[in-house]
């Protein structure tokens, strides 16, 4: 019997161990990661550079164009970058930072939001307090007039809105990995272009977290 | 614009293609993939030649072992293999395949049984018609006692059983990926061993598709 199972032994061994390929997979995963940030780099610092890029491209996105109204509207000229990356083991959920150049509304010079998902399920937001400069507070923050609620500002510091976790899905996994598609969609008009270009639709985004406001 | 515009759409466009990695990971999922098959090929060899391995398997195996009574206990000592295989794209789920010698109970070679979860979220089970042999159908089929209603031929042929999908499950998730872990528990008691094995303890299955009956 021994002579059966000592191999049989071995080869169950391979396949717990060998055969999941676990570290093969970590291996080309940290590969693409730092591919990914080597041109995420490259992005921001041409984007930054162009006034006015992440606001058009907010614009321009469908279910985020009602963000850009008002004050907000200008507020967000003033937003040079985003970024956005998950949050670290043993964490689960991801962090939106906002950098922004000097401006007459704020003082902040990078405004960050979290959403994380607790053990519970609960998804909690937490958000840096942004620093108005004075009589600047957005009036939406009064929420007089429930059609301003869901601004860019309102989104960004009041964690209790229904459709908050949505707004930052659609940042998350569709602005931010393509904003040239939505920024371009402004530009394209004002442009004489030398060639097409394929713009995607607008997808419709799996809710991997089903974040909700907490 | 155009000198800022042409870099960014170039980034772009290797962001959405090249940094995703899809190719590589494909390639890797291919490569382990025939490595997995071909221990796989290797341990199914070994096994056909223990008589009684899936039996005895099955039997160690807590939760699966009331399949293993009255004459399906003697049944299953001629399932000389088991493969489990996830079901090819666009299907979602798995198959099932017993391969059986001539035994005095039925006269399939193989028999197979799926489980696919529908579009609609419904999962659907057959399973090969077991040929009997005269006088030989089961008695567990007759219901009379529901104490026998989970032996492995009822489990098999009837897919209505509340716990049909948590079988698979086991079967699929813990006893088909390290089987040896189970027959060991019985061989143990018997063999002088050379050196001390690790057994696993058995695992709670995470429940991936959330098998139901239907």
């Amino acid at each position: 019997m021994n002579l059966r199972m000592d191999p049989l032994e071995a080869i169950q061994l391979e396949l717990d161990t060998e055969c999941s390929g676990g570290r093969a997979f970590r291996q080309l995963e940290q590969k693409f990661g730092r591919m990914r940030r080597h041109y995420l780099e490259q992005r921001n610092y041409i984007i930054q550079s162009i006034l006015g890029f992440w606001m058009t491209a907010f614009r321009n996105r469908p279910q985020l164009s009602h963000m850009d109204r008002g004050q907000d509207a200008d507020m967000l000229r003033y937003v040079t970058n985003l970024e956005v990356r998950e949050l670290r083991h043993p964490r689960t959920g991801c962090k939106f930072k906002f950098f922004c150049r000097r401006n007459p509304y704020f003082k902040n010079k990078v405004i960050a939001k979290e959403y994380e998902v607790r053990s519970s399920g609960r998804v909690v937001s937490p958000s840096t307090p942004i620093t108005w400069r004075r009589g600047r507070e957005p009036q939406t923050f009064i929420r007089r007039n429930q059609d301003l609620i869901c601004s860019f500002f309102t989104w960004f510091s009041d964690h209790s809105l229904p459709e908050s976790g949505r707004i930052a899905e659609i940042i998350k996994e569709d602005l931010w990995p393509n904003p040239l598609q939505y920024y371009l969609l402004h530009e394209g008009v004002r442009r004489a272009r030398r060639r097409p270009i394929l713009i995607r639709e607008p997808v419709e985004i799996p809710r991997p977290f089903g974040f909700q406001s907490g």
